[in-house]
């Protein structure tokens, strides 16, 4: 066979992106297509504007090699650097930009976990007992400020020490901080729980030392989690933030938003220490 | 403690970027902060020109995860990947742009290993004496043509049935098709082993399946690798692709270059079935 060489498409600088999109096929799905030649037009935009080192790439893949490898069940370390170069949130601003006039979204985040329990209003979260305690009460309503009935409130949040149960499957209960809550006609919930403290991310992994030479702490304001969900309306997926922690201004993973931080009042007569309503705005899809 | 919920600079679909690169300390490397600026920037480009959708994250999230899982010491799939992207040979030709007159360069690959056994100007590096045989042979000369002496190849290649020894530690002998040869004063190598064959790169893994949804075949024309390096000079990363293969329009990696392309022809009566010749030219580096 002779092979003309005048018929290669030679891959140069100036034509890289095309010479590796000109491959896909036409039989490949469309929106295969649209994202993965933007994928390559960005990245290769990237490597052209900062003049990519060859050490440079090779860290790279260093540094990728190392955040798979540290995943396991209880650690998604691709997670955290989304996360940390703020695409995590950017993805949740994309997918969320038709929640107009409901309660706004942040990012789940790696903690959560399917099944917990389902209790019933009033009950109490914190298997462990440690921290301070808090009532969390509020109402699921429409745009037009009726209660949703059968809205299931999925929340968790950290222990005490700044820890979910999954990081400490031998220290702490089984389930702690987590509950499944679904509200009556009222739309009304309550539960009780330890008052969330700050935690840093896991950064013991490749996330970690990418943020000490940035320069850049690892920490969260303390937060509730809540996925919340009803019928005939679309899934908010939130938090709401203790409102005088000290992180509140440079959340490591860019979660916060003003609408979000929740009041947190001493309740020197009630049967916790604190106190903090939150209601959820709903809208329909 | 009273934060001044206005200070916050929360995080938006505009500002996404600013609200990232804005938390990089100002003590932080000053490469580092630039290259990591313009990655969150493209990044972020891509998320919002193709409006990135949550399961396509989700799948972003697995798909990296499975690329850092499946690496070990006998492959790297992020290399692959890298590779696939056109990204390897992207850095390749950045890094090389002042190799003006020298021989071109192209991707290193996952296979080289460093070692090999230095060998003596005609030995024959197949040891498994498997397909047919080749005498390669050529000069390493500078840019006036000017042997040079003390010049290093490192050259390693696929046997017969398209596998590096490092992929079949058990079936093909240590340092199969792999050595160093060292020029004298009249800048002249040679060696024998086999005819490189064509291959396909591990696709039984992350970057095979997405290669298999590209509609792109995994397939690379067959090649002889070099690394050639002389004191005084830049060290050239390079093969020489086998001038009547089928791949050489659609390299999976997109290594090939016409100038790369060597004559293999056939020698009746030689001790080999075939000579490739092929010379090298270093520049000052």
């Amino acid at each position: 066979m002779t092979i003309d060489l005048s018929k290669i498409e030679y891959f140069t600088e100036e034509d890289s992106v095309e010479a590796v999109t000109s491959r896909t096929s036409s039989q490949a799905d469309e929106r295969l297509t649209v994202v993965w030649a933007a994928l390559v037009k960005h990245l290769h935009a990237f490597a052209k504007e900062v003049d990519l080192k060859q050490n440079e790439w090779d860290a790279g893949i260093d540094f990728l090699t190392r955040t798979g490898q540290i995943c396991d069940e209880n650690r998604q370390e691709f997670i955290l650097l989304s996360d940390v170069l703020g695409l995590s949130m950017l993805t949740d601003a994309i997918n969320n930009r038709e929640l107009v006039g409901a309660t706004e979204s942040t990012v789940m985040g790696p903690f959560h976990v399917k099944g917990a329990p389902e209790l019933p209003m009033g009950a109490n979260i914190s298997l462990d007992g440690k921290g301070e305690s808090c009532l969390f009460e509020g109402s699921v309503v429409d745009r037009d400020g009726n209660p949703i009935s059968a809205a299931r409130l999925d929340v968790w949040c950290d222990n005490v020490d700044g820890y979910y149960d999954v990081q400490q499957p031998e220290i702490q209960p089984k389930w702690n901080n987590r509950g499944i809550f679904t509200t009556s006609e009222d739309g009304k919930y309550s539960f009780r729980g330890a008052k969330p403290v700050s935690y840093p991310i896991p950064y013991d992994g490749p996330v970690g030392q990418l943020l000490k030479l940035l320069g850049r702490h690892p920490n969260r304001p303390a937060h509730m989690h809540y996925i919340v969900s009803a019928p005939g309306y679309k899934t908010l997926v939130t938090h709401s933030f203790v409102d005088d922690d000290q992180w509140l201004t440079s959340d490591a993973v860019f979660g916060v938003k003003a609408s979000l931080v929740a009041h947190f009042e001493k309740t020197p007569e009630g049967n916790t220490d604190w106190r903090s309503p939150f209601d959820f705005t709903l809208v329909p899809g």
